[in-house]
């Protein structure tokens, strides 16, 4: 976690210290936000002018005003993110954690934004998605020069449209997202009744690629990633999605991995009423229960949560729902394992003769696993096994929410308990 | 081929019949039905209460109607595929066949489906895009117990609206749909001049891992499959679409492989009118040649055929119009392969040095392939090879075809003929 | 460069020759374009009928009137293409460069092509996108039979409607593709006012594989290229876009390479206006700031330049943004290197320890690299070095610029010039 106070007297602060003796101008800058870890955060309920969203494992950015701007202050820098609970991974992301703090304001606001650099290189901040002046907009070498290590640079741009924007740099562009350094942007409209819904759920797309056993993503990764995350947490790292029976429901995903995600909802048909563009008229959408979000790009789903239960929510390409190990496994299938078990284990002692009846052995069985890593397929649901990872949650859609509960209903009142089911023989 | 007889009598029978023991409710499930093979079975003409659709080197499935229900029998079990004449693939499939039928009913029916696991492992079937109770939604340890092998699960739910949507296992999700697990399912509307077309084609995208020589998918993979297939068959084993001059066409395509296809249609330009979500209003559609599927999705596609003509119809990704063997193949384009060869042969006797014009050859030549492995390029037309194997086939446009009528047309009037075209000095 | 004079004079003469002999009638066939260089050429001011196009680092091909008929002359032929400054590669394309010029007609008309095979390999045209009767298609083997090396085929077809479409081969398609032949044909209105804009551009994206050090492509490669590429040219070798500040843009992007390319414009909102099936409705259009192009599709986006700047305008896949050599390199984010160093150095006296800050260096220093080899990020802006490679380039909106000015406005008038953008400590 890292406050106002530590960002003097930690690693960072020789080189920052001597570049604020320069111009001193980092005092103007706000305080940090306080990263809360990767338990979504509920918004406030009250003190802001707009209705806010809810981060998935993520949280949102504190700002204070003054002179007629909203200021906020994000610190590019290493950090250590839980990607599920037993795999930590190191990455780079902001204010303490990757993705770091969904930035949320109003339509016409003026927003002034300190970015601090506390990596070992340097970086910018690009504003996908928004409308802002060319000097603004974050590509280095292009718009502006690059920002050095210890050293802040302030962008400052009005709200022209409310919409669903993301933050990333554009420096070292490659390396620096296979890292984590990415964030949301929402901007809320000016009218609150506008594009209202009583649910309205973020989170970004992302993926790493961590071998077995180590805990820095290879950066130079192009299409063979092992942890596909959503806010760089996989399942069950990720919090289901809460939401009371008969509520409007957003879901606003950006992608900032390699590859397109076509994100499937059980349950429901919806439609895309955003892109990271700007909200797509009525007459233009299609029925979907599955979105593809394209690299580079946002979608922003709404459906209305008539239908209690619940409701598996995941990316389809079927690797995507696996942690890692997902590789390299030999076809056993109708082999007969027990002769080959038999001659290796004398080789290998831990050897484990697996799949030749399918994996679903794995989402069970306890299986040797090297030091901070994840089990390919785990999670456990009322009946059993999930034999899921990666991007995969679940929306929960029940009676008994207030509205405003953003807290996991848990599985007490399961509305197909007993009754809805029968194995025959 | 499996009858209901032999489920009693082959292989799974023992274990199947002990469960039977247990509760004898597999008593009420419908017959089987029959797996006619991998050619194109044309619908029935009558005694439906719908417009049926065509499903390409497929079938659909039988049903019984008792109490106001309409029931269907699925059997999850090991088959043998012919992926093409020359090549059989070992994968699992329903009621004999990879992909199962195709399962068909009419808006607001009340539908009884019987699933008998004759796997060696757990499943589920989960109803993609259909709107169900949560406890009939088929995720494995969310919303049922797995499935165990040997025992059958009904699942009971209403049709709340018409479509085109997808059957697969939610349970050990990458290999059960690796080895070829998945079906259709149409709803048809309940107004049957409702989206009306003349011909109605569907089929499932997936793809296989099959080294050549072998016959079993490896189930790991994740990009690098190599054999792409329509309803498990590549071509030249894919079926052509047979359309009348001046038919209104449909063709639904669902995709269940691990990466989008776009799928691309020559002679016509289309709209897409149907997703799984349900029906795209004209207002929104867009003209296209190229249907980019993502996977876990659906798209039906619609035009009238007034052109007559062969027109190709195939995913635009080069790699996918390839059969096995595409890989690892070096450039010797520009290298005079004569001095090499020499050398190689001494080592190698079945040496054939090619590609150094580029491969158009391989569509030609006799090449020493490993036994049960297809021509990487195959297939003849009325002028000779045409270059292409796995997703690819012809949409036939002819005069002389009867309503109803889907025998291949065969090249007879091909349209084209003598006079189209002049080879000039 | 080639021209009708040197068709007769230079290597494949000999067999044309012959081929002549036998009917002569390719003394029907028009002159030959001469390729101008991979530099952009602006259209002609005046003496079309129609408001032309420019194709990115391209050229249009010129044409004569006979009897009705507009002729072109396409010879697909093996040619050098500078993909930037300092590497060129062995490709195949037509009329001395890859891709072939633009073909641009007007709705309505009738063209004749004459397609000279001048490949070791036969060959055919098809007409992506186009509406022409099957016999013209060009699907080698079924609408004609091969265009053997040496010989020429007439196309003939009437425009059936306005549009931006593509033309490539159909006879060994993976590899002719991935040698670089290929081509866009624009249909323009008959209504020289209707979808009216005042900048025009268009380009195909394609991609190659080849080796560091070497030249020629990789034609077996199906998801691993290694330079990514617009009309076969990679950043710093694209031009830019000059816009004048007001002006109403289009942009028409192709697809041909194997994956889809989600295009990115900074700075504004688009909507997309056009495909290869034809022109989008204004209802139907969607706002993006992001396209996903996907394979064998075109799209074509529209936007008023109202906000001047310098905008990045790129493929949001980062690695698409790289050239070759991003690769295999191993993360070193956190390891000290100067004990590797040190070590590695006396067995590799050129070793350089690089990316234990990540990568940026590699923007700004001098490494040895293979000859024929770009560095994998370059590229130089006002502020220093961009660290971008492949699909990259700038839209740059400038009050200054005349209608129909396309010389690149360079930096001079830099809007962002001294004053938007400060650097605190």
């Amino acid at each position: 976690m890292i406050t106002r106070r530590n960002l003097f007297t930690t690693g960072g602060a020789a080189l920052l210290g001597a570049a604020l003796l320069q111009r001193s101008s980092l005092a103007a800058a706000p305080d940090l936000a306080a990263d809360p870890g990767p338990k979504t955060t509920p918004p406030p309920t009250d003190g802001v002018a707009f209705r806010p969203v809810v981060t998935l494992n993520g949280w949102s950015a504190p700002w204070r005003t003054k002179e007629g701007w909203k200021e906020f202050h994000l610190v590019a820098e290493p950090v250590v993110r839980e990607l599920a609970p037993g795999m930590k991974a190191n990455l780079w992301g902001y204010n303490g954690a990757s993705p770091g703090p969904t930035i949320e304001a109003v339509e016409g606001e003026k927003v002034r934004i300190f970015v601090t650099n506390r990596l070992p290189e340097h970086t910018t901040v690009h504003w996908h998605g928004m409308l802002v002046p060319s000097g603004m907009d974050g590509v280095g070498g292009l718009s502006q020069p690059q920002i050095p290590p210890g050293k802040t640079f302030a962008y400052e741009f009005a709200l022209k449209k409310s919409g669903t924007f993301m933050y990333h740099p554009h420096a070292d562009e490659m390396v620096q997202m296979a890292m984590g350094l990415m964030g949301l942007f929402i901007v809320h409209p000016r009218e609150s009744n506008q594009h209202r819904v009583d649910r309205d759920f973020a989170f970004l797309i992302n993926a790493f690629d961590i071998d077995p056993g180590s805990h820095t993503p290879k950066v130079a990764t192009m299409n063979d990633f092992n942890l596909w995350s959503w806010n760089s947490r996989v399942f069950p790292g990720i919090d289901p999605l809460p939401v009371r029976k008969g509520d409007r429901v957003r879901i606003r995903m950006g992608n900032l991995s390699m590859t397109n995600h076509p994100i499937h909802l059980h349950g429901y048909d919806f439609r895309v009423t955003g892109t990271d563009g700007g909200w797509v008229a009525p007459a233009a959408q299609w029925p979907e229960v599955t979105v593809d979000v394209p690299v580079g790009a946002m979608r922003a789903i709404e459906f209305a949560a008539d239908e209690p239960g619940d409701w598996a929510f995941h990316c389809h390409k079927s690797h995507h729902t696996m942690n890692a190990m997902g590789h390299n496994v030999p076809t056993m299938i109708g082999v007969d394992p027990k002769d080959i078990a038999k001659r290796v284990v004398t080789l290998i002692p831990d050897y484990m003769a697996m799949g030749s009846r399918g994996m679903a052995d794995m989402g069970e069985m306890e299986m040797p696993l090297p030091p901070n890593t994840l089990p390919m397929m785990t999670g456990r649901g009322p009946f059993g096994a999930l034999e899921m990872g990666g991007m995969f949650t679940v929306v929960k859609v029940r009676e008994g929410l207030a509205r405003g509960d953003y807290r996991d209903p848990g599985w007490y009142d399961h509305p197909n308990g007993t009754v809805a089911y029968e194995v025959k023989a």
